[in-house]
């Protein structure tokens, strides 16, 4: 009863669901004023500092090098397939060598250090520039996770990946062509920037389904012992879902224009592949979209729960108050102190007032009976 | 009255209506990281074996085969239309050699194992891949029906369908193919394909009609006695239709580039079929969005019959209050001890006091009346 | 008060409002399963009898066949318009025979058959196969009327109209030929087609304005006196205007295709009429389109209207409560049975309660008068 | 007090918001059934007589004649351009007359006749006819206008305007075209209907002026001092929105057309003033827009509104019965007649119940300061 | 305490919400009659002077003037670039002199003067005429910022801006002009004009910074300890987004416009740019939007907390009212002056009373407890 006693204003606060939504535009903002094409990085530090690894490989071999320097880096040989990843985006003269090593715009750059773009494609002919959003979440977080911008750059036969941390999103595919299996060193760089999409666009399912756990758990509460906390629990995961959807839905028109066949860069028998990964993103949206309307429905049942539950309450307290305030007034008028009440003289004048106090009692409960109410 | 009293967190819980959305993502979740093309089966295992039926048929005959053994697959020699059926997914090898026997593209084999694809249209040029849900219901559920996945392979004169179980989506056709009555055995792979599609939307209606019976039920229910579990039964039906609408939605699509004449694999007269197909899949979905805002409207009902019930209730308490409290006033005051209460000793004391009462219980059943109360 | 006291569910059940909508979905489930092609009446039996009358008429004549026999059917002669019009579709035969007669596809004669259509227009090459839903209403019922599908072929010279009950929906057209007053006897197929349609679509404006009346009767009710029945009236209408959008709405596209001036079967001057008819369908979706606002608008007001009336019943029963309680309190204080009270033997003890009574009255008074509650 | 006394059933009926929607489709529904091009009144007879007025003008000079007569009507001479305004439309047999003088075609007739259009716009080669809705407001009306049908003819040298009343909405063309000032006189026909159409949407301004003073006095209110009158200014509000932007939304289409330079009616150095007017178009209906924005803002507040209320009724209900239902079971108490009750002797008795009282009184106090009901 | 017994009605009025809406509107509406072209200022007047400024440069030098005469302006020469900035709209004259001196259309002229226009762009052939709105707030005050209007002339050599108010929006443009870095003094009138647009798109970003710091605070209070200032905050945030979506969602096309290449005075180079500020705008609608969605959510969460406020109440009220009305009734029953109540003259009697009351308030609470009320 202690928690209820304790007044509102003194309880807890909860968690603040738009935090993430922020920072971006705190440090956008704070970068208001200045030229364009400014290299600064707009963000959290997420790494504490950048590596730079390279894979190159042909249909033969595949050369795998950690820490590279940025002397190091070299232009792919004819046939070879170059794979450089920068993890770490704090150090902007990192990216500005790299920029200037393989010639990228200003802009490109710019866009790489200011990690709150959705996910877009620009083709700059000689490459293609995309940007995505990987998910992650933390095992013990009850978040429904973080996103990390994602940038790939895609030449002839080149790919540059930029992430913010050193979370290792592309392993998998790294594995694919350490092994050599499948069609990944037989192709080009098309195919591997659609492995990594790929690989993004995957880590969605496992979120999605979280959050399909999460509207299981919320559906429960709400239906059995909904409570105020369950209406913030559902608005966490509306907020949660609205900043997922902001993630998701440009993936759409960035993968429609991949598939529409435009740049030459995209070899006419990766487009099947890139198809395959925008039905997966299509699926994603859809499922989104799906959890919106449950989402929205679990509001209703919440509001309609509360609206019975104070149904229920003053429902007793009716039952209650009709009962008794009747019969009350029933003695406490034989509680009057007139000299001539010829009843308080009667023999039966007792037995009488019980008979009627059970009559009434009884009638009442029966008017409650057919009510329903009881 | 028991039900009314035990606390509302020990009631039994009820079903939950999201369960079916889950399993798809944490099956493709639990893919997540694979390279593409891998084959493996994602969804229920429906079938206990794999089963493989083939029906070879032109205009004059037609031979029906059960039981098909994996090395007894040909192909179908000229003027002659072969229709393969296999039933039962999760047999990936099965697939595997099916797809390598007909050469069709790994993706697609894997399209056809990950059974929890949105329905679509791709065309691979020398076949179109055309993925449906199919509805059931076992007679037995309250439930609105669960969805399978059916994929089907069209080719110039060859018809594959995948299902997950064994049941006998395609048994009308098969029937008009050995009764060889109407235009089926005249015509070609791209109509049975039709036939095919057509039979699977049939049994939208059916859902269709459930659905009506359903929110009858539901509408009699709001309007006469409410219940909770009413509101439970409303979200149920709402999420069953978000279910089912994303089986139907991209039929639209999926039968509009059909239509489109595009493909050379669809003949110029199968074309009006496939408008009339289309025509249903566009009925079904208009339907839906009707059903969609008869629910929506009936929890608005729902939610001004709780407010009007609680105004019910109240105005029960308030008319008991308001005329009893006034009353017991009364009496307690002639209960009073003091010395000098000249009332007491009145000779009309307790008949004025009785006459009060009269008149306040009168002059309130008045305005009650007047206010429309009672 | 005899209604207040009876329970909820004992009331007798309000007319089923999505009833319509169900017998179409049965009927089509009904057919489930059937090949393509099938000709099978779906549908209400409407019409006792079915009748075939038949009007030939050039610019200089007209001739009126009632009750035609199927082997009198003739082709109209050169320079000849022929209107055919067949009413009642349960006799399958019938349209078989006309169909086989005119030369029509085996999916428009289903169509024809099955009067679950939306509207739409197909375009046959030969012949033109249009739909509409044709609205009537039981000058008796309460009802907003139920639609009749009116399927209209239009061939070089030829019209041909399936009706599914005897109503006179085309007399007015009728009349005009028999009159020859106008255009239409110069005119030929397509602009009788016109007529037709514009006769279908006129009396949408009559159903407009019964529900012009009725929304504004429930306006003045729920403003006035709501009851439960109102939100029943209010749900009622919207429902029947969902019913009404589907019937309407695709007419939208229907006459957009008709005045495309795609068909060689319509000719450049019959456009302008064919643009007038489509305004008219624009100005009814449009006029829908606004009434559901209204009606939405309507929700809100009856929701509000029931929440001011339970703080008027709990304004009542907080006045008395709070001007009583504390009354009854006092009173009670001096109905205690102490042996020394002292206040029990002062001489104006008696007084001095009367004056705290009153005192706490009128201060309760003020403050309730301060509050604006009385 | 007394209008709380009040039955709410017996209170004045508030003035009806969709009057003005139903006349229209009352005339619409008497004219269903008659032939295309039948020349009806379909509308008020606002005007007492038909006012003729005719102004021809070229660069060098202006003419002006009022109360024309219709064998007064003459063609414009070569590079003279020649504005004729029919005032009142209810002697169908002037607009006839002028219809068969200057070759209208029968359905532009009876469009301009029916006066229930929605704005648009037809090219008919050799005009073009486009409908307007012009708003006026009676200065002491608390409505928010009306809208009168504007038909405007527009011929090579020729406009037509067709007005239902004798508002002088055109007065400041006219003397533009008197004073000679400007490029009026120096363009053509189409500068002229520009005019027309410019002086028609600016008068929209006004009404919208109109609805930003109603929608402060309303948000006043809600904030301030809600009542369910409040409510019905906001739904009345709401519908008189409705109906304005039902004139409103068409222009978008109307001047999307006009601007698109299709017309060769249209002249080059006119398109930029065209586009001016679109862009107030635009600008009337964003701010519409933003307007249903608000109001369905206030909406929410007014309810939330509602609901606080009912709390603040509640906690003082609850403050007052918390108080004293336990003092005046206490005093009850010591009201029993028992024989045996030893406080009931207790030298300090009485003093006891005191102290208890107070202590009870001052526990609930703090409790009630500690929720912060007080 | 003071605050809750105020009566509503005599709280102090709320900020307006909407009065940035209406003078824009009074303003068209006082124009409304005047002939197209009139150059009349619609508008604040937010600058005490007209302040003339010039700045040539070339890829060498920057010349920079303030408080230019009208006298003074020249056209630019070959290679240089001349941007001219008009501070303060009030003295139309001024407006006017440049307007002949730069040969600008007079419906460029009005719509400068007109400061209520949404932004657009508009393609003069000689000239792109831009309309933005720049936001800016006042640091002390609690609105988020109101808009002034930026037009913007592009011509091939020139830029010419015109502001209502002396704001040094284009400091940092100028500065970088002066220090002659980066891209801006090698290229030409186009690289200013996007350096402009990106000035007045980068302050938007400082807007919603404020706007989530004001959703973070409303969440926070509406989670902790909701008021109705509270809603009126939400509304006052709603009125306000929907002001600055407003000023937002046409950008979209504007920039769309320009990075579409049409026009020629846009050089190649500098379309990656405008395309990045094209993606700054989507970014800003997209962040709005996302907003709407969270600040509608609180609405919800606002509502059901103070319902769950209504039944914590209730459920005080329930629990005084049961426990103590039953055992009044009791405690009253002996307070009847029966002459023959054999139980107040048993030994017992008083203790058995004690023992019921006792039972009945256990028994009360271990069902409350049951309940999950206390």
């Amino acid at each position: 009863m202690a928690s209820k006693r304790r007044p509102f204003h003194l309880r807890k606060p909860r968690p603040r669901p738009v935090r993430k939504l922020v920072p971006a535009h705190r440090l956008m903002a704070a970068k208001s004023g200045l030229p364009p094409g400014s290299l600064i990085h707009v963000g959290d530090k997420l790494a504490d500092s950048v590596r730079i690894s390279m894979v190159t490989y042909d249909e033969s071999q595949a050369q795998f090098k950690e820490d590279v320097q940025l002397q190091d880096l070299t232009k792919p040989r004819n046939g070879e397939t170059c794979w450089i990843t920068i993890q770490g985006l704090h150090e902007v003269q990192v990216v500005e060598a790299i920029g200037s090593h393989f010639q990228l715009h200003p802009l490109v750059l710019e866009d790489i250090l200011n990690t709150t773009q959705r996910p877009k494609i620009e083709d700059l002919g000689d490459y293609l520039y995309i940007v995505l959003r990987a998910l992650h979440q933390e095992d013990d977080s009850a978040d429904i996770g973080s996103a990390e911008q994602v940038s790939v750059i895609v030449g002839p036969n080149l790919v540059l990946t930029f992430l913010e941390s050193h979370r290792a999103y592309f392993q998998g595919v790294a594995e694919r062509i350490r092994s050599g299996k499948g069609r990944i060193r037989k192709s080009g760089s098309d195919y591997l920037a659609y492995c990594l999409i790929d690989a993004v666009i995957d880590r969605y399912f496992v979120v999605l389904e979280r959050l399909a756990e999460r509207i299981e758990l919320l559906e429960d509460e709400v239906a059995t012992h909904p409570t105020p906390e369950t209406i913030q629990g559902i608005h966490k995961l509306k907020t949660g879902m609205v900043y997922l959807r902001r993630c998701v839905w440009p993936l759409r028109e960035v993968l429609s224009r991949l598939t529409s066949g435009e740049s030459p860069l995209i070899r006419q028998d990766t487009l099947p592949y890139l198809r395959d990964v925008y039905d997966h993103a299509i699926h994603v949206i859809d499922t989104m979209e799906t959890y919106r309307d449950i989402v929205s429905g679990m509001l209703d049942i919440y509001l309609s729960s509360v609206s019975n539950k104070l149904n229920e309450i003053m429902k007793v307290l009716t039952i209650i108050a009709t009962l008794f305030i009747p019969l009350t007034f029933v003695t406490s008028w034989y509680g009057m102190n007139f000299k001539t009440m010829p009843e308080l003289d009667w023999r039966w004048g007792y037995l009488m007032v019980i008979a009627i106090a059970v009559s009434v009692a009884v009638a009442m409960l029966i008017i409650f009976r057919r009510r329903g109410w009881i």
